[in-house]
């Protein structure tokens, strides 16, 4: 098959072009904007000087996501969430799936009674959110913990464990990488994957839309993922001076 | 490692005593009690003459899926979800895996302009509870369908494949089968499996909530689902009368 | 007219079928199935370490309740009160009526501040719901009560008197004990009674759905459901060993 | 006993001073100020002419009602139901009661497919604003059908009954007529009664709030309340010009 | 032009027929029913001996406002905001404004940590309510605060300036004061303004809901407003009987 | 005094740098991000082929807006309106001035059943949101109107006048132009003016946060306004390519 076959001319492992940009809006302890391709989102992260009830008096923090999408970030205009009332099943899907993650990246006992506050909202949508969501979130975290330690807060920062999220699926029986808009209407099958800079997975949520799909495919979709990540993060660490 | 490190006893490849009781309540097309050790949750499955909007005219069914727990099903109780005004982020994302694994059993396009609504209850809580839905679900599907197929509204029950669901997980350093509640709280990874009974792959959801984890492990829980699920649908076919 | 002139065959006094079944779940410190007929209620009762917030400091406990149905316990599927955000005006009803009730039968200021937590769910509906929810609950009280004595935190059942409740009305003109479903949708007049085993009223809650009805036909329903009260009692006291 | 026991000197089977206002607003087809004593009531009558879903097509009209209380009505402020953003489970049981109590007075089949809708709202509490809510929206109701009347869009008023409401009670220890606030916060048994114009019992709802009451006390409030209720018809039928 | 071109016969800059009653319910520590020819709002006052969170231990009160709407104070029923379960934007907007203009009216560091609770409630709309609850809730809070000094809680009345406000508007092209429901659902501009007895701006806020209007109209309509709001807090300190 | 007292040494007619950036985002008919100073709205505007049931039928079209902001675009995060479960106050009272604002801008009447939904974003606050929102909205709302009348739909752009926002105050005692956040936290008056290329008012809204205002001062701020808008609505219509 002709390497041609996706809609982007894209080679079937091939990530679309991402950009990270660093203090991306002012206010924000870390705020980033990551673009994979036309998807867009805004990544902040905020240090509230508190933390959730059930963790009163414990001694360590706390990491929670939330994310949104803008009302016109997609083809066509969704409903305004705050709006309507109430955050869809898929958004809080979305934003479970987030904080998890980045709490597998930072050693939540090394900050304090502090809770590092994510908020991932979609500027421009075309494809892949969650994971553009989870692979900026890391960088803006990443800098919010760098400014406590600058302003004396912490000694170091508490990261784990560098994470970074991808999805593959299976695109007219062919598996690719990063999926686009075009191609995740039209798959079969769509996998979101997180895993840390030792390759070692943190989630895994694969779905086959269409037809299921065998062990072999289930395989190659995470070679895929596993070649992908590994780029993503080479680029966080670029971003972050780390390299 | 000796089998016995599991508190139950079991060794890692053991499903827990499956019982799957058909009927168990008067008014709905299908109702099953599935109860998976000390899980025991109620699956109705009810038919609506009618579908959601987005499907009106177009001569095709819809098949969706309800979640809940009983207040005290838990150890310690949980607040009704009624009573709060909205269900929690845990309670969508389940009945959205619910729904998804179950729209891949059966034909949609096969049953005319309805919708199979499944309600999965849990009366009592020992972990498990949204593999338990599913696979019970599934036997409730089938027993509404087929009395669809009795009063003779459709030729034949529209199953493509049977599905059911198993957890797997990294317990104490080993992957294990069908994680009860005490292996549930102090486990590094809990998988979710959906397979149907060709041993593809409907649904995948790993988390890695202590150390995330590697290939190998990845392929180990994979192969240990496999078989479970091969286990449970041949409950399934068995209690329908099927085998 | 001849006694078989119920749908059900019973005797204008005849109470159906009543069957307690204690233990009926793993987790709650009482845990009652009630069966009326084909009346199904699960009745837990939870002990909370604490009291709402107008009590606190008062030295006092506390009781309170919750009425749900699971959607397809009815004969048509309703609505889940959990997704559609709000429990109904009736659901309220209902749950205020078993809290009111049950607050009659103990005595509050005999257990430290706790607070007793009644959940009754139906699992299946045929009439006379709620007045078998408080029939259950009483014995799934008592038994949460007992197991504080059992653990020596306090030092008897604090206990006023029994409660039971049951529904009378008047079917085709005729004053009937215990209305099932059918009854119920076609009666002209229904009235919940709750009483003590001294024969007193706790609530009595009538409402002429057809015709108005007069002092006669009030004094023969209070007279049916004083008498099926007194039958109910002594199947509570039965069932907990207490006779 | 002295008369005089009660703290307003009123003999046991006195009611308060009522007074009804007809045309207390502009707006409404029927608008009623009802004062019994101190508690005060607006109750409206407005016609839709349209009937609620179910009803579509079926040529009978519907009668609903609501009610609400201004946030200082009581002694200490309450909370607004608006701002809260629900209704609480008594203001829903009330208003249920006051539209079953309505419908049971008007030939539902003999006014088109038009809806009947009530607002009570009490401006001043005083005790009993549920009765006094049932005893106002009586001749508001009686009002709103006298201008379909006169509009000639239906012959008649269709009324089958008057209907009133009353509270008794027993204080200390004494079954008296209409409960007073202070009456009402002390007492043991309060119960709301509605009757027609014929004698007959359209809704009883007793509640001992402290003791158990036997079946003597019963009869004697069930006395008392047929008696006041046939005064208060007598008003409403003077207010309307009928007698 | 004739001065009878206005529906109501008034001249340009005349009022409504103004009526201010005092203690006009009994609870509330201020209790005020203002009518403006046919407009009538009940405005109570309530003194909540605590603050809102944000003020807490800073030695300061607060003072805040609720405005609602009888349902059928209008001439075609509303929808009853609490059992919608949620106020309008217009109520938001409009209790924002009540508040606003009377912490304008009153100095919040005299009177303790306490909150002057405001409830404006509409029982007849004929235009311009938001300004009759300012002018009407005004005297209200002003009696409230001589409750307190006649407690001897604090020494004097903590007002900074009387507040009252009016709505201007240009009705078929001509500037006019204080617009009845008629004009105010013909005209092109609608402007409420809220001002102190010194003659100072405490609120602006108009609107072109047809045409834009000129510098020209906006001087002559600030006027009209500056010389009607003098005339109402005239009659305010004469209802207080400060003149 | 000095022309420096403003924090950020501007003078007191003068904007901040105004930026218009036009497709800035690619899915809707019309995206502009405007950057006043350091404040930063992406204003979008979509076209549904519908209008709102209250027009259906009339041959008009509509136009809406909706207004958020991300939780971090302020100094202290702010809690997403969508977790919360509703649009605060201030939310709803921006989102309807928006509207209001642009409906004034454009001939309903000439574009069909349409409704135009203005979306308007807040990424990054410095004070003056909402009038940025405003003079934003109107670029992109130009544009997608624009896009009508290429794809044939309409035959002109249904613009009856340009409009645009601004705020000004009273800072330190004198009346200055467009106040960013420094300056608004501090200010006495604050007032919003929106008006239209003839130089006519649309809305003003003006509140005295700190001492009430007198006349001269009122005149002194709609004379900095007016110079204002004039010199915004050059600059959109500069962005538009219209001049």
């Amino acid at each position: 098959m002709s390497l041609e076959f996706r809609p982007s001319g894209r080679a079937v492992d091939q990530l679309r072009a991402i950009r990270l940009t660093r203090q991306y809006t002012r206010h924000a302890e870390g705020s980033v904007l990551i673009e994979c391709g036309d998807t867009k989102v805004i990544c902040t992260a905020s240090i509230d000087e508190k933390v959730p009830g059930f963790l009163k008096g414990k001694g360590q923090g706390w990491l929670t996501a939330e994310y949104g999408m803008l009302p016109r970030s997609t083809h066509s205009r969704m409903d305004r969430e705050a709006a309507r009332g109430k955050q869809s099943g898929r958004t809080q899907e979305i934003q479970r799936l987030i904080g998890r993650s980045l709490r597998a990246a930072f050693d939540l006992e090394a900050f304090g009674e502090r809770t590092l506050q994510l908020d991932c909202d979609v500027i421009q949508a075309d494809g892949g959110t969650r994971t553009a969501s989870i692979t900026g979130a890391m960088v803006a975290a990443y800098d919010a913990f760098s400014q406590l330690v600058e302003r004396g807060v912490i000694a170091a920062v508490p990261v784990k464990h560098f994470v970074a999220a991808i999805s593959v699926g299976v695109y007219r029986g062919t598996p690719v990488l990063d999926l686009d808009y075009v191609e995740d209407s039209d798959c079969d099958t769509d996998m979101n994957i997180v895993m840390t800079d030792a390759g070692h997975f943190v989630e895994v949520q694969g779905t086959a839309e269409g037809a299921a799909f065998d062990r072999a495919v289930m395989n190659r979709l995470l070679d895929l993922g596993q070649d992908g990540i590994a780029r993503l993060i080479h680029l966080q660490k670029q971003s972050l001076g780390l390299l």
